[in-house]
C-alpha cells in the first residue's frame, strides 16, 4: 500500500502459436490518480483465463489485440482504494476489469459491487462470475433442448464446462463431459455425478466417445472447437442444439487448418438434421447477472453446485500459470486465480 | 387413359458425382389397383427439383436412397382417377408425392387437395407449393432479422430463392441475390427489383460480391453451400442469422472436400460474431401450409409476388431437363415442371 507505483504484466511481443514467457514483461508504472468520477481499485484476486491468448495478437479472435506495452486485460476482484465516484466508497469490494496489474482506474461503468460476506470472493471470478455467467447463458438463453436427451459439454472440468454440465444435470439431461486426463474424468463422474465422461487424451478416444454416445447427442455446449468439434459431428442428432461458448483449441491457431475441408459436411448435417447453432459471449449479456445469480448463487450456497478453484500466489506467478493452461501441465481443475492482495 | 400400364422413370444406377442419362430407365409397370382406403391418381404436372439428386445414392443426403428399379420420388399435380378413400372423389385435383411416373397410388395421407380455379395448377408445385413453402419457412420460422439490414439469398433466381428474396423485400430488408449468368442477374434486379444481384459465374465474382455487400450481411438464406457459403463467410455481420434451405453445390459430392479446412474459421465466426445458423426442410412442416398460403397466395393473385416457371413436355423429357439443372445449360428461371397430362 505504501507503493506509489503500479506493477503490471504487459504484452511484450505478439506470440506465434502458443504464448511464451518472453511475450510478457513486468513493468512498474506510476500509480494512477483518479479524476472526477473515477475510482482507483487495488486488485486482490486476478483471473487467468484461456481466452486471454486471444488478446495477445496473431489469434483467432476478430477484435484487435491489446497494444504492445499495455497490461493484459481481464476480470479481477478488487478493493476500492480511492473514489471520486458517488457510486463507490473506499473499502467496497468490486469485480473490476483491470487485468494483470496491482491497481486499476475506472469510471465505474465496468465495476460490479459484490458482498464479501455472501460468498468467498474468489467465486466472483468463477462459478458466480464471468465464467459462470457464460455457462448459464449457454444453457439458459441459447439452447432449449428437451429434458431426457444427451447433453455433451466439452472442456467439462473447466470453469465454464463444469457449471454447464451441472446445470444441464439439474435440468434433467443425460450429461456426458469431455476432458483431458484420468483425474478430470474421475472428477466428472465421481464428484459431479455426470452420466458419462470421456478422456480425449486416451489413445482410444474415438472408441470411448462412441461408447459414451450410444444415442448420439441432442445438445452440445462447446468450449473447444477444432478437431474435437469435428469428432462430435457424426453424433449430432436431428434437431440437435449447439451453443459455442469458447474455442480453446483454436485461439492460438488463426491460420487456415489443413484439409480435408469439413465445412461442407457440417452444412450437410445442419440441413439434413435440422440443427441449430449459436455462438455467444458474456460481455454482451452482463445485464443478465442478476437473473444468473438469482438461480446459481443459492445452488452454490446449498452445495448443489460444486466448483473447483486453483490458486497461484503473487503477480509474478501469473504468466507461467497462464501458459500451463495450454500445455496440459496444469491440473486445470476449475477456475485459475492469482492471489495478489 | 386407355392405357393399362403405368410408365415410370426409375433409378437404374447409382451416379458417381453428377447424374447421367444412363442412371435412369423407362419402364412400363401394371397400373396399380387401389385397395380399401386408397386412391389412384394420374399425374398431369411433375416437379423436377435439384434435391432429387440426393435420392439417387452416393449423395450428401443422410437418408437412404431410392431402391434401384423404383421410380424417382417427388411432388406432382394429379387428378383422382379412382378412389376408395372417402376423403377424395374422382376428378379432384391434388398435390401428390408420386414422382416421375404416369400414375400414383396413395392412402391419402400424402395428398393435398387444391382448387384448380384459385390459381394455375402449376403454382402448386412452385410458388404455392413445396418450394414456396421452403422459402416462406426460412424467412418466417427460422430467422427473424431486423428490417433494414442486408439479406442475401443464394440461387436467387430459382424457385425457392426468388420467393425468399421477394418476401425479404416485402419485410423491409435490403436484398442481394446471387445467381449464375447475366440473364438471371438482370431478372433479379429489373424484374424482382432486388437491391443488388451478383453473378457467381463472372470471373471477377469476388470483387462484385464485395461491391454488393459494403455493409456485410445480416441474414442469409442459403440454397447452395460449399464454396459459395465459404465466399460469404467474411461478410457475416455480428448477430447474423443464417438459414440453410438447400445445398445444391454439394448434393453430388458426398465425399471429403479438399483442404484447407474452413470449419474452424466458421466456428470462429459463430463465436465472435454471435451468429445463429439453422438448417430446415419443408417435409417436417407441412402443417404450416395453411399459414403459408394465407400469406403468399393473395400476394401471387395481386401480382405483388412474381414467379417463373419453365415447362418441358412429356415424361420422356424429364431426365434431360433434370440434368440441365446441374450443368448450367438450363435457363433455370424459377420452377422446372414437366407437363404430362
Amino acid at each position: 500500500m505504501s507503493s506509489k507505483t503500479n506493477r503490471q504484466i504487459v504484452i511484450a511481443a505478439r506470440p506465434h502459436g502458443h504464448a511464451r514467457m518472453s511475450d510478457f514483461e513486468f513493468v512498474e508504472r506510476p500509480l494512477p490518480v483518479p479524476g472526477e468520477g473515477e475510482v482507483l481499485t487495488r486488485n486482490v484476486l486476478i483471473s487467468i483465463d484461456p481466452y486471454q491468448r486471444n488478446l495477445m495478437g496473431n489469434a483467432s479472435s476478430e477484435t484487435p489485440p491489446i497494444d504492445l506495452g499495455q497490461p493484459m486485460s481481464g476480470p479481477t476482484v478488487a478493493i476500492v482504494e480511492q473514489s471520486r465516484n458517488p457510486g463507490f466508497a473506499v473499502g467496497d469490494h468490486v469485480v473490476a476489469w483491470s487485468g494483470w496489474q496491482q491497481y486499476g482506474l475506472s469510471d465505474g461503468s465496468d465495476l460490479r459491487k459484490i458482498d464479501a460476506r455472501a460468498a468467498p470472493l474468489s467465486t466472483a471470478l468463477g462459478v458466480l462470475g464471468h465464467t459462470g455467467l457464460t455457462a448459464w447463458l449457454g444453457i439458459t438463453k441459447f439452447m432449449n433442448p428437451a429434458p431426457g436427451g444427451t447433453f455433451v459439454v466439452t472442456a467439462a472440468a473447466g470453469s465454464v464446462g463444469s457449471l454447464a454440465a451441472q446445470l444441464a444435470k439439474l435440468r434433467g439431461h443425460r450429461v456426458v463431459g469431455i476432458a483431458g486426463g484420468k483425474e478430470k474424468v474421475r472428477y466428472l463422474t465421481e464428484e459431479l455425478d455426470l452420466d458419462g465422461a470421456v478422456d480425449y487424451k486416451a489413445p482410444d478416444f474415438a472408441r470411448r466417445l462412441d461408447a459414451a454416445l450410444p444415442d448420439g447427442l441432442d445438445a452440445l455446449l462447446d468450449n473447444v472447437g477444432g478437431t474435437m468439434f469435428e469428432a462430435l459431428m457424426p453424433y449430432f442428432n436431428h434437431h440437435a442444439q449447439i451453443a459455442i461458448a469458447g474455442l480453446i483449441s483454436q485461439y492460438a491457431n488463426p491460420g487456415a487448418a489443413p484439409g480435408p475441408d469439413h465445412l461442407p459436411a457440417l452444412l450437410t448435417s445442419f440441413l439434413y438434421r435440422f440443427i441449430q447453432v449459436q455462438g455467444f459471449a458474456m460481455p454482451d449479456h452482463v445485464a443478465s447477472y442478476p437473473e444468473f445469480l438469482a438461480e446459481v448463487a443459492p445452488l452454490v450456497t446449498q452445495r448443489k453446485i460444486k466448483y473447483n478453484e486453483e490458486f497461484v500466489d503473487g503477480l509474478d506467478s501469473i504468466p507461467a500459470a497462464f501458459l500451463r493452461l495450454y500445455d496440459g501441465g496444469n491440473p486445470n481443475r476449475g477456475k485459475l486465480i492469482a492471489r495478489v492482495g
